[in-house]
């Protein structure tokens, strides 16, 4: 498999809380850090989803937010990742940021220029990578 | 708190409808506009949602889809807001559009320049900002 | 109507599921091919949608993820579409790709120029374009 997905992290399924139409995946990734999806019961069955399965957490980069000075705030993304920025790379509307997580695992966002000035983006600054449990595709082997 | 997120709305919780997996927010904005946004029920209980909270409601650019000419047609993206193209700032492939909303509001999108050529837009075009309510995120004072 | 989604879809509602919050919604396309859409069910109300209703599926170019060698892999996402790459419109960043499925129907997508390369995308090679179903916007005649 080779996605399009900047954002494709190993790990294996820690709960699966279900719905009528969706359910919330927890998958624990192979650092022991949590990342949490939301999928549809009818993949939730597809794929056999269970406690201790394999499996891949996908987010493409325009999916991931970006967040500084977050001392003051509490948000409803279930996925808040602090770590530390790598590199940035712009273009004339959009940048690539990479930000390093301290396990070593590496979150790759798409956000306007405009954002990396006023958040003030460059390596070695602090951020915390936002995603919604709604943008987690879930992969397992074929 | 500083995002990357082009769209940071304040206003406060005006209904929670409950599911098993996720909840619908219904936020009132400042200016008495109305976002819906869909949320986990998990972050619901953490961020202790309830009528009449401060939120603030989060969007990124690339999450608005804009539409023109819209008087034939529904749709089922919850978050339909009229307004005027105020400026247009163009890339290789994309292009961030800002809409200026009749209560002041701006909301900023991004779109493919093909898309800012099919539907015409600049500054002084009608067009409406078309978010779902699963693409906002919300935030609580921490 | 004209949207700046990149990808507009003709077809009928062929299935609706029921949750508290969300439905999911199964939409057959005029070439006979399937997407799955996940909508909230006060959009289902509104909407009016049941069994044979002309619906619009809409999605935007950045909510497409693209997937090559895909035979050793299943996904949560629950519209897996191949195809074949039509063309690829390259940025500084990021860079458009059309891919035209056995039906005639194009899809759109923007992922990184990254991608393109790990990928090897370009004119005749097989891609699977990829779409969770919280990222369809569905819309009827007004």
């Amino acid at each position: 498999m080779k996605v399009s997905a900047r954002n494709v992290f190993k790990g294996e399924v820690g709960a699966v809380k279900t719905g009528a139409v969706n359910a919330e995946v927890d998958v624990v990734l192979e650092g022991g850090d949590h990342l949490t999806a939301v999928i549809t019961m009818e993949s939730v069955k597809t794929l056999a989803l269970a406690v201790g399965k394999p499996v891949v957490a996908m987010v493409k980069a325009p999916w991931v937010m970006l967040m500084t000075d977050q001392a003051d705030v509490r948000l409803s993304a279930r996925n808040c990742l602090a770590g530390t920025v790598k590199s940035v790379q712009s273009g004339a509307v959009n940048a690539e940021v990479a930000l390093a997580l301290p396990g070593g695992t590496e979150i790759s966002a798409i956000v306007t220029r405009e954002s990396v000035n006023e958040l003030g983006l460059k390596p070695g600054v602090a951020a915390t990578a936002v995603i919604k449990a709604s943008s987690i595709i879930l992969g397992v082997p074929g």
